[in-house]
C-alpha cells in the first residue's frame, strides 16, 4: 500500500472539505440572510441543540472508551482493529454529515445541528459492525471504499424507513444492528477465501462489541431507559447460565459474555419507547442473550463451513440476530397494541427493507472489493498487524523474552 | 458446577421476571386508572426523573469504564473478577429494584422511577464491595446467593437508618462502604480455609477499586461536590507520602495509591453536604488517605494471622476504615452544629446499625455459603480462572511464548 | 528518595490546608454575613455553577477515562507515568485553586465555585503536558517542584492574556498547549543529559495524550462543538495519510496516528468560537493533523541531536506546533474579520506572551530542578519504573515466564 492508501486517504479528505464548502451552510449566514421569523426559529433550534448535547457527550466518551478498552486486546491484529476503527470514525462521520443533508435538503445547501452530528456517528456505527465481519481480512484501502458505499446505503434504507415507511425504530434494532451484520457478511460471503478455510493461526477472538454503542445511549425518555436497563439485565444473566450451559463441564466463555450481554441491548431498541411493561423487555433481552450464545456455538461455525460466510467477529449474534429479535418484537407490540394494521405492515416492512438493502448494498460492495487492485493482503499476512503497522511494541516484548532467557542460559 | 450453576440462574431470572410481573406497575396503567391529580404528580415525578438522568448515566459510564479498567489487569483471575462482578450487578439491581420497592410500598405495587434504578444500582455496589474481601475463594453459585441475601440485609439496614432513624449519610460512607467491607469481611471469617494460610501463588493484588463507584458520582449539590473533590485531592497527597514512608527505600506502591486515593472519597460520605468548610474535607481526606495506606501494610496481615479473616483485596482499607472515618466524622459535625443533641444520637446509631447489621448479615451468609453443597472450589484451584472459565488468550499468550521459544533452539 | 518525598508531600498538602483556610471563603459564611442583594447573587452564582456541572464531570471521566486507558501501557516505565500524572493532578488543583483565586480577588479571601475548579483543572493540564517532555529523566520531588511553579507561571501569563490584552482564546491552544509544551522543551534543555545521547534501552513511546484532555470537552458552544468535531476529524484522515507516506513500505505507526489525531483539536482551540465555517476548520485540522506527524519523524530526532533537547514523548508535536497553529490561526481569522487591527495585535502579543512566559519559566525551572538535592536518578535508572515504585505485577510476569520455561525442560 506504498502510495495506493495514503493517496486515497488524502484524496478522499480534499473531496470532504469540498463537499463542505459548497452544501454546508454555516449558521452566521443564516442569521444574516434570511428574515427574522427564521432567525428566531434557528435560535430556537440552537437551543434545542444545546439540550441533546449531553447525548452527543456521551457518544464520543463512549468512543473514547471503548477505543481505550479495544486498545487493551491488543494481539497480533490490536493496531489494526484500533486503527481502521478510527479512520471509519473519522471519514464517515464527514461523509454522513454531508450523504443525510443532502437526502434531508433535496440537494440544497443545509445547516449543521447537534442531531445531525449524531446522526452521522450512528452511521459510522453500522460500518464499525460490518467490519467486524471481515476484521483482520481485508486492506486499510477496501475499508475507505466499504465506509463510503456503506453509509450511502444507510441513508437512502434510514430515509426510506423513517421518512416514508414512518416506522418506529427507536433503538435502531433494525436499521443500524441488522443492517450493519447483513451488510457484513454479505461482503464477507463474497470476499470469502477457501485458503482460510481452515482457522487461521492468528485468528483469535479478540472483538469487543466494537465501542459499546448501544441505544442505551441514545434515547433520553423514560420509558426507553427503563426497558434497556432491565433488558441489558436479564439478558446478562440468561447469557451467562446458557454460557455455562453450553461449554465444557459447566465452564463460562468470556466471548459468549461480552457479546451476549449486550444482545438484550440492541433487541430492546425497536419497542424501547413503545408501552410494554418491564417484563416484557425482560423477556425480550433474555431471550436475545440466549439466541446470541446459541449463536456464537452453533452458527457462526455453521455459516463458515456450510455457507462460506466466514464472520470474523461473529457480528451477526450481536448485532444481526438480536437486530431480528427487536425487529420481530417491534411488529408483535405494534400489531397487539394499535388497531390500525396499516402501522404493523410497515414495521414489518422496515425490517425486509433494512435487510434487503444490507444484503443487496454488501454484495455490490463486496464485488467492487474484490477487484483486485486495493492493496488486499495474502492469506498468510491475515489477521497480522505487521502488514500494516510499525509494531514497537510487539518487537520490545520479545526482546524482554530474549532478555529474559538470556538470563537463564 | 455442570448444571448447579445455569439452573440456578435461569431459576433467579425467572423469579426475577414473575416479581416484576407482579409487584411493577408500569407507568402508563397509573395514568389511566386514577385521579387526574395523582396523574399530573406522575407526571412531575417523570420530569424530576429525566433531571437525575445525568447521574444515572454517570453511573454506567463508570460501570463500563470500570469493567474495562479492570479487564486490563487479567491475570490467573481476571476473567472472574471481572465476570463474577458483572453477574452480580445485573442480577443485583433486579433484586434491589424489587425489594426497595417492596420496603418502600409496604408490599404493594409501586411504580419505577429513575431514583429507585440509581438506588438499586447503590445497593448492587455493597455487593461489589463484599465480593473484594472472598474473590478467588468462591464460587460463582456461592456469589448469586450472596448477592440476594446482602441486597435483603442492605435493603433493611437503609431503611432503617434514613426512613426510621432519619440519620444523614448523603455520600453512604456507613450505608454502602462500612457495610459492604464489614458484610464481607464477617463472610470471609467464616469462609476461612486454613489451607490458605500461606499465601496462595496464584494470589497477587489485580484488585482496583470496584467500579469506581464513589460518592462524588452521586451528588450534584454543589457543597458536596467541592468537598468531595478536595477531600480526594488531599488524600492522593497524603497517601503518596504515607506509601513512600512505609515502603523500603521510599518506593511507592501502586496498591496503596489506588486504593488509598479513593478513600478520601469515601470518608467524606457522611458530611459531604454538611456545612463544613473545604479545609475540614481536605483533613477528612488526608487522614483517610493515611489510615488506608497504614491499613494495607500492617492491618490487613494481621487480620489473617490473628483473627483468621483473609481480606483478599484489603476491602477493609478501601471501604471498611474509611466508612468508619466518614461515620465518626459525621458525629463530630452534628455534635457541634446541632444543639439538637439525638441527632447526634441518631448519627451514632446509623454507624452503630450499619457495623452490626452488616456483621450478623454476614456471618449468617457466610454458615449458609459453607454448606457443601455450592461447587466450592477446592484449596488448589483458588485464585485460578480456568476452574470457571474457558481461557483462550492466556493459551495464546503461551502459544506465542513457545513459538519464540522455538526460534531459538 | 527515602525522606525527601514523604516529608516534601506532607509538607505541601500541610500548606495547602492552611492556605485553604485563610483565603478560601465558604458560601455559607457569605450569605450569613453579608447584605440580601449580595445573598441572592450568590445564590444565582450556585445555580450557574450547577449549570456547569456536566462539563466539570466530564473532565474528571476524561481524567479517569485517561488514567484507566494509560494503565493499559504499563512497560518499564509505567507505574511512574501514570502514577505521576495523579500526583500532579492532585497537588496542581489545590494549588491552582488557591493561586488562580489570590490572583483574581488580589489577594482578598475568595469563595470557590464551580468554574474555579474547572480553571483548576485547566492549570493542572500544562504540568500534565511539560511532563510528557521529561518524563523517565526526573524524581518525583523535582515534579513536586516543577508542579508548584509551573502553575505559578501559568497563573501569571492567563492573567494577562485574559485580563490584560483581553485576547481570545477559547480552546487554550496558547495558554494551555503552546505553554505547557515550551514549557517543558525548556526545562528539558536546561537537564539535558549526554549519557541518555543514544536512545536508552528502556526508552520506548508509551506516552498517550495525557488525558484526552481536548478543548472539545471544555466548551459548551454550538459553534465550538462544530469546529472541533469537523477539525478533529480531518486531522485523523491526514494524520493517517502522511504516516502511511511516511514509514517504510506505507505502513502505519500508531504513535503518529494516536498523538496526530488529536493536533487537529489542539489546533482549533484558539478560533473554536470564531465565526468560521466548519471548511475552514478542517483546514487548520488537516494541517496540525500533517504538521504533527512530520514533526514526529523529523523535528524531534533533530532537537535531541542539534539542540541538545530530548523531548521524551514529543509533546512539541502534540501541543507545542498544533498550539502555535492554532495561535497563528486565531490572528489570521481575527485580522479578516476585524477592522480594529488593535485585536489583531492583542492575539500575537497573547501568542508570544504564552511561548515567552513559558520558555523562561521553564529555564528557571529547569535551573533550580538542577540542583543536585532532588533524588535525581543516574542515568542507568532513567525510564525504569522500579527505582520508585513496588513492581509485583512484572515480577509476577516473569515468574510465569519461568514457570513455562520449566515445563520446556
Amino acid at each position: 500500500m506504498r502510495f495506493k492508501f495514503p493517496l486515497m486517504a488524502i484524496g478522499l479528505e480534499v473531496v470532504m472539505i469540498v463537499l463542505f464548502a459548497l452544501f454546508v451552510q454555516y449558521e452566521t449566514s443564516v442569521n444574516t440572510s434570511r428574515n427574522p421569523n427564521e432567525t428566531e426559529s434557528a435560535a430556537m433550534d440552537v437551543e434545542k441543540t444545546m439540550e441533546s448535547y449531553p447525548f452527543f457527550q456521551d457518544v464520543h466518551i463512549m468512543v473514547f472508551a471503548g477505543f481505550g478498552f479495544l486498545m487493551t486486546f491488543l494481539w497480533k491484529y490490536g493496531f489494526s482493529g484500533v486503527g481502521i476503527n478510527l479512520l471509519i470514525a473519522a471519514l464517515g462521520l464527514q461523509w454522513g454529515t454531508i450523504i443525510q443533508g443532502i437526502f434531508r435538503s433535496h440537494g440544497q445547501k443545509f445547516l449543521i445541528e447537534m442531531k445531525n452530528m449524531i446522526h452521522a456517528d450512528f452511521s459510522t456505527v453500522t460500518v464499525l459492525i460490518s467490519f467486524g465481519a471481515v476484521l483482520g481480512k481485508t486492506s486499510p484501502v477496501q475499508m475507505l471504499i466499504m465506509t463510503i458505499l456503506e453509509i450511502t446505503v444507510y441513508a437512502a434504507n434510514e430515509y426510506l424507513v423513517f421518512k416514508i415507511l414512518w416506522a418506529s425504530d427507536t433503538g435502531e434494532s433494525m436499521t443500524i444492528h441488522a443492517f450493519g451484520a447483513y451488510f457484513g457478511l454479505a461482503v464477507a460471503g463474497i470476499l470469502y477465501r477457501s485458503g482460510l478455510k481452515e482457522k487461521h493461526p492468528n485468528e483469535e477472538s479478540v472483538y469487543h462489541s466494537d465501542l459499546f454503542v448501544n441505544d442505551f445511549l441514545w434515547t433520553k425518555q423514560y420509558r426507553a431507559i427503563v426497558n434497556t436497563y432491565f433488558s441489558l439485565a436479564a439478558s446478562v444473566v440468561t447469557a451467562y447460565a446458557c454460557s455455562s450451559l453450553l461449554e465444557s463441564r459447566g465452564k463460562l466463555n468470556m466471548v459468549h459474555i461480552q457479546n451476549a450481554t449486550l444482545a438484550g441491548g440492541v433487541a430492546v431498541g425497536t419497542c424501547a419507547d413503545m408501552e410494554i411493561p418491564p417484563y416484557y423487555a425482560m423477556i425480550i433481552g433474555s431471550i436475545a442473550g440466549a439466541v446470541s450464545v446459541f449463536g456464537f456455538k452453533f452458527l457462526t461455525p455453521l455459516f463458515t463451513t456450510k455457507l462460506r460466510i466466514h464472520d470474523t467477529c461473529g457480528v451477526h449474534n450481536l448485532h444481526g440476530l438480536p437486530g431480528v429479535i427487536g425487529g420481530l418484537a417491534g411488529i408483535i407490540t405494534v400489531a397487539l397494541e394499535e388497531s390500525d394494521s396499516t402501522k404493523t405492515v410497515s414495521q414489518a416492512a422496515a425490517l425486509g427493507s433494512s435487510i434487503a438493502t444490507a444484503l443487496v448494498g454488501g454484495l455490490i460492495t463486496g464485488a467492487i472489493l474484490k477487484i483486485p487492485f486495493w492493496a488486499q493482503p495474502p492469506d498468510e499476512d491475515c489477521y497480522d498487524d505487521s502488514v500494516y503497522w510499525e509494531v514497537p511494541e510487539r518487537k520490545e516484548y520479545d526482546n524482554h523474552f530474549h532478555e529474559l532467557l538470556s538470563t537463564l542460559h
